[in-house]
């Protein structure tokens, strides 16, 4: 089983590959770093890293860059961080994907709680989530050849103490829950799901 | 009490100008036609918009453009309607208009059932639903001086039957529901709620 990791430097993305690589081949993938290079806000980009891996079984992202900061410096620019990033990022790695995937295979994202659950300073991801959360549930009945796609949605996690301030009073969701979370989209078969965390 | 309504020529928009005009001052607003004209699209033209209404005590959208269509047909490009139009027109009307707006003013953002129940050919509008919701819950947080933000989630309407055979098994809402749904958030003290009608 051949599964892409994009954003596999990352905080979720380096236990992921951490435990992934010792049962699957796992096709690392972010901007600075990994197996393939690929800006997840190129349409281009993205569809050079598909074209470079060739097909494959699962693809998931732990890629969502926004823009994170109190409430004034959220303009229509900064917005943009967001929508192109973790919004349309992930959406694209679907809609360009799909034309590359197996037959069978699926589609995990990365949300979060922000999306029903908001805190101050994260607005940016809150719709970015809120996008990449309709988009898959509507993608779901249109994928064909059994293709699946599901958002794991944690709150904030275990190995991200810097956030821990921010998200006062939730629990920190543990690597072995967030990683559970992967498990159940890509090896169950449940299509259309948030996997809230 | 003046109310900015953008998109007051649609379906919906004729329907709310039509009842709120007896009762307020409603400055209409679209792009080809009404009091004021303004491309959502456009943060310039936005800005002009408010300049031009001045100080204000609600604005209503209806206005809010996707791709619908054939899964097929929706690709990188034709996606963007739905990110420009409904989602971040309908963003930077808030992100711009907070600085425009009245003290204990409002804002009512219109989205749709598509966001949790989607329909086939309506997966633009399924993210871009999804989007203004999770920023609705989050502004509502942010947003001083008593600033209120809801957004009225209706599935198909009474006056669109065009679409009624994409709404299978969904009872049209009437315009007396849909009024009413924007009237609670206009009129009501809630704020950060999607009101699904
Ligand atoms: N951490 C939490 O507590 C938490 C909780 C809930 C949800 N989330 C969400 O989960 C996602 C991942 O969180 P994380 O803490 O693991 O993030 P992170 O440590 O910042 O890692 C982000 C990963 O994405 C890659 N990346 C960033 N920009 C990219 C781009 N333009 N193109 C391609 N890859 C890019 C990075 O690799 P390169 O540097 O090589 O580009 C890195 O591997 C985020 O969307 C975050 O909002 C996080
Ligand atoms: N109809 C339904 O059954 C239904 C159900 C649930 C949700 N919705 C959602 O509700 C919203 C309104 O629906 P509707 O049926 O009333 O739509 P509609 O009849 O097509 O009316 C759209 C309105 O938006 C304005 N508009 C379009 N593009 C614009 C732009 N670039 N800048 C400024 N104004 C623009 C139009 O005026 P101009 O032509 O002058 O620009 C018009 O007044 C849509 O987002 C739709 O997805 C509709």
């Amino acid at each position: 089983m051949k599964i892409i990791l994009v954003g596999a430097s990352g905080t979720m993305g380096t236990h992921l590959s951490k435990v992934f690589e010792q049962e699957y081949e796992i096709v690392k993938v972010g901007s600075k770093s990994g197996d393939i290079l690929m800006d997840i806000t190129s349409t281009e980009s993205i569809e050079q890293m598909f074209k470079q891996v060739g097909p494959f079984d699962a693809l998931i992202s732990t890629a969502g860059p926004t823009h994170v900061g109190p409430w004034k410096t959220l303009t229509y620019q900064t917005f943009r961080k967001g929508v192109e990033g973790k919004m349309m990022g992930q959406i694209n790695l679907v809609l360009i994907g799909q034309h590359y995937i197996n037959p069978k295979g699926s589609f995990t994202l990365i949300t979060g709680a922000l999306s029903h659950d908001p805190q101050l300073n994260f607005a940016n991801a809150s719709a970015a989530n809120g996008a990449v959360e309709g988009f898959v549930r509507a993608a779901a009945i249109e994928l064909e050849n059994g293709i699946r796609i599901n958002a794991v949605s944690p709150t904030v996690i275990e190995d991200s103490p810097q956030y821990f301030p921010y998200f006062p009073g939730d629990i920190p969701v543990t690597m072995k829950q967030l990683e559970y979370g992967f498990r159940k989209s890509v090896f169950g078969a449940n299509t259309g799901q948030v996997i809230k965390l």
